[in-house]
């Protein structure tokens, strides 16, 4: 009982819709938040699963610790580690994708009516968690360096309910493309320090960096282990490898670990074994490297055609930062303009999107338009950016 | 913060320590409830795994729609309509494991302190998952025939408020062993029929018979299909393929199954591609057929073995059944013995079990032993079982 049915329900059946089109041979789409099947490390699953020994095939079948397979939370170790993530203070838990971690943190965080704060736009799939369990979500908009400091600041000291937690996505955000600015997470810190608000870090885009010299913006909140505030830091394998293993992970401190790992045990008992252990073996042999490095630079090609066709053609009222990472482009549109009017003209030209209400927590502000690029070809991009455009067009 | 903490966390701290001694060599375990790691299909898997087609490859490692893959959905179904269940007229969700489905069953009928009914002693994944939703469980004990109808009678007529639903489960219960007689099931449908109580049916171990002379008892409630009862079905490929894939499923009525596909789609999008795609070319190439064949073969044989050892060597206070199929025999100690007392002498002669009280809702009847014959060979179960006698002897 404990969810909002109707708001729900209306992203359910639109996502059905959007998905049924996007299956379709004559739409290209650029709707899906879901790496290329082409550019799937497939050879090395091969070499992985040919590799495994009887006894790892015999693990790969069997139920295993709820927290995750113990060479897994090792090696993922160790990958954060080298990423700066504070491993040894705090305690890695495997999750069935990050969404799962998000729904576990609601979990422990949120009872009916709580107030929560959120990004405006935010990932789709947090809002539709935090209101499965009826949280009170208060959000406050993105600019191009990360959230609104002023309105922030604002909202934590008029605010006459704490909120539960802030969620946000540093990272090349979902849908914004938002890459935080040093100073704005130094902002952060200092607004959330010592009051007591647990930050939800959702950083799952931060390896799909397409420039070398962003690295020291990319550092996430949980690596600068600021003292005073528990930041709660989930990622996941669904970029860096495959969504179809379900995947993720949460790097927490040992006493919000023991409140997820009771919630994890009585939601799925455990991850499923069989991916945890390829998704180890592609830590412990190094894939994950290559690996990414390979994807970035074709999704850094296919973002950069992207943004020259959009630089090109769009009108001067249409805004847009061409992203640096990630997936995402995130098209700002005049106030008066409905990106749903926009997605309908563009459907019956071929194209498809997703419009902007989809991301706004109160389902309403819809003059945004989120164009991914990691789930189309060049050649798609060339053929249905266009396609995209001139639907813009007719109605702007 | 919607979880009963302290009751939760007793039992995971209890878990956490009988699954580190199961997993030392010198302690012989008859705790798990999984199958075992030697008679898992790793040839068929191996043969699955190779066949597949780089497009299937792609799949396997892309998200799939929140229901299931439709391929799976179908063979699935193909299957279930086999054993006589109502596939046509219900929707099937495929599910992150069958405690998934038990947790989303939660989510949409249980409110904090609702009343739910269930079987006593109660499979504990089911406990922690509504005790997590703060269910305030009523339980009702089983006989050897299912559960006490007299007393369920007197609760559906006595009790002053109508329980959100029904948790049993019909075929060899965990932990009980017990097989729903059908006289018992046409029972149930006389006291629930119209009642407007929904009944959640757990069926993940019905595959696992010995004798095919009960297949009409075997029947689920689900496949009698009442029509003024709305029985939730649920099952597993974790007992006839494994559970490291963590995929089971639900058949349920089309308004149900609305609900619980977007509890679903928030608790983590969709269940692992990879594994679905195995399981689904196990079911379509027949391989579960001939696997479930040899190993209910196996259990079979090691069953009947530690029946003879229980016969020939228990004290005649000591009560149990010996199943006819299934995991667990469920020994009856005399009320005033305490099965904890004996896990511990137990432990320390090298062999292990699960006390009653993990498996009674409130946490106290403790009078009860499960000793599970899935994970040991029979070489352990000769060894193993004169510890567990030795153990009860010393107390009773």
């Amino acid at each position: 009982m404990i969810f909002s049915e109707s708001a729900a329900n209306l992203r359910t059946s639109e996502i059905r819709d959007l998905m049924s089109l996007a299956g379709r041979d004559d739409i290209i789409s650029f709707a899906g938040g879901m790496p290329d099947n082409n550019l799937f490390p497939i050879n090395d699953i091969n070499d992985i699963y040919n590799n495994f020994t009887t006894k790892e095939k015999q693990i790969a079948m069997q139920y295993g610790p709820t927290p995750g397979l113990p060479s897994l939370i090792e090696s993922l170790g160790q990958y954060l580690k080298k990423k700066g993530l504070p491993v040894e203070s705090n305690k890695i838990l495997i999750t069935t994708g990050s969404l799962q971690a998000i729904n576990i943190f609601s979990k422990i965080f949120i009872d009916p009516n709580s107030p929560i704060l959120v990004e405006n736009p935010c990932f789709i799939g947090a809002i539709s968690a935090f209101k499965s369990y009826q949280a009170n979500i208060k959000s406050i908009e993105l600019t191009k360096d990360g959230i609104n400091i002023e309105n922030l600041e604002n909202f934590l000291t008029s605010s006459d309910k704490k909120p539960r937690f802030f969620y946000f996505t540093p990272n090349f955000h979902n849908p914004a493309g938002v890459l935080y600015s040093i100073d704005t997470k130094k902002k952060l810190i200092q607004l959330f320090s010592g009051q007591g608000i647990p930050i939800i870090e959702d950083d799952v885009y931060s390896d799909l960096f397409f420039y070398d010299e962003d690295a020291s913006h990319l550092t996430p909140l949980k690596s600068i282990n600021p003292q005073d505030i528990d930041v709660c830091y989930t990622g996941s394998f669904s970029k860096i490898l495959g969504p179809g293993l379900r995947l993720g992970w949460m790097l927490v401190s040992p006493t919000i670990y023991e409140k997820c790992e009771l919630v994890k045990q009585s939601f799925d008992a455990c991850s499923p074994s069989f991916t945890q252990l390829i998704a180890d073996k592609f830590l412990r042999t190094g894939k994950v490297y290559a690996y990414t490095k390979a994807v970035k630079e074709e999704y850094k090609e296919r973002c950069l055609l992207m943004s020259k066709l959009l630089n090109e053609q769009l009108p001067d009222s249409i805004h847009f930062h061409t992203p640096r990472g990630g997936f995402y482009f995130w098209l700002s549109l005049p106030e008066s303009i409905n990106a749903t009017d926009i997605l309908k003209k563009a459907i019956k030209k071929g194209a498809l999107f997703v419009s902007g209400k989809t991301f706004d927590p109160d389902g309403k502000k819809d003059n945004h338009i989120r164009l991914s690029f990691c789930n189309t070809s060049k050649e798609q991009i060339m053929k249905g950016i266009p396609k995209i455009i001139e639907s813009i067009k007719e109605l702007v």
